[in-house]
């Protein structure tokens, strides 16, 4: 009889983007080997992985990177899916425009020219966050305090996570005022699970 | 009974996001209104959709952005699909990985400083495109001249339409030493469906 290897996640000593397929893995309870590499380790690694970039994902010989990817595969396994196509359409949808979201806005933390940022900034804050959280927020009041499917998917553990993110840009005093992403957020830490894993889990600034 | 309505994928008369969705539409000959706004008909209907953006997919009055979302909603439909849930995640981290790829070159077009442009462009042509395009060219030739899963899925649908913006870029001389994602774009391009909605399609810039 074959002997199943424990899974492997492999990132830095961050949450970033490793979080959401661990997050899914403790939810699930699929045991797996949660990896952290430091800058020194990374530098001999970082030749012989796909594309360069983590988080990785190792199961029986077999690897594959890009987080958002490992997270579908995962949450399929633990039941954070959809009943159907077109609900797992939905989750995907929400899942990729809340992507969308954090890309705009570590475009602008990654901008060089400060004049520049600065006015970037201005935008994310005062015109793209207001416009994708109250649309956001619409969604998880049609879907009952969920992102999609109108009950618990991995597209919350995705919004969970960006929370903080969002949070930490926009203020929480603007966060909240989206009650209905707040209550994703909260049934999502709410999770036994999840509510342990926040615990236990190293201590770290993003 | 109920009468099922021809699904929609509406976008502006560019191949853009919607050709991934189209192509697959086609290959499986699933019936769709090709719908292409001009900036005018845009600007009506941009305040009554999800997020502000194009394309759109509509089946059955329900509606949905996003354009690799709806790719893999549509490709399951049509048997561009793994076989397994391991396939999937491989196809579904090598779309992502080809989409990393040209949101790096979408980011340099979009830059608005000449001299950084200038400068991230050569960045692009001879450091980021040879080091993706050679990993993505080995595992073309794992797959035996597909993208994932040894045979012909959605990613080999991916690449082949980004294969048009990566040779305008790098120049085709570039892209042809890569004989094996040569080899996917070729496959690809031969489908009896393909070829025809290649030589029906309406003819845009890109």
């Amino acid at each position: 009889m074959s002997q199943k290897v424990t899974p492997k996640i492999t990132y830095f000593n961050f949450r970033g983007l490793a979080e959401l397929p661990r997050l899914i893995c403790k939810y699930g309870k699929i045991n797996f080997e949660d990896i952290r590499l430091n800058q020194e380790d990374w530098a001999t690694i970082k030749p012989t992985t796909p594309f360069g970039v983590l988080p990785l994902y190792e199961e029986d010989g077999k690897i594959c990177n890009q987080s958002i990817a490992i997270s579908r595969y995962l949450a399929k396994r633990v039941g954070l899916y959809g009943d159907d196509d077109w609900e797992n359409l939905e989750i995907d949808s929400v899942v990729d425009t809340i992507t969308d979201l954090r890309l705009k806005l570590t475009q602008v933390f990654r901008e060089e020219d400060e004049t520049k940022k600065a006015a970037d900034q201005e935008v994310l804050i005062n015109e793209t966050f207001p416009y994708y959280l109250e649309r956001l927020d619409k969604i998880a009041a049609q879907n009952f305090g969920h992102m999609a499917a109108k009950k618990l998917t991995w597209a919350d553990f995705h919004f969970a996570i960006c929370y903080g993110m969002f949070a930490f840009i926009a203020g929480e005093d603007t966060l909240i005022k989206y009650k209905n992403l707040v209550k994703v957020k909260d049934n999502v830490e709410s999770i036994a699970t999840i509510k342990n894993w926040m615990r236990e889990r190293p201590v770290t600034d993003f």
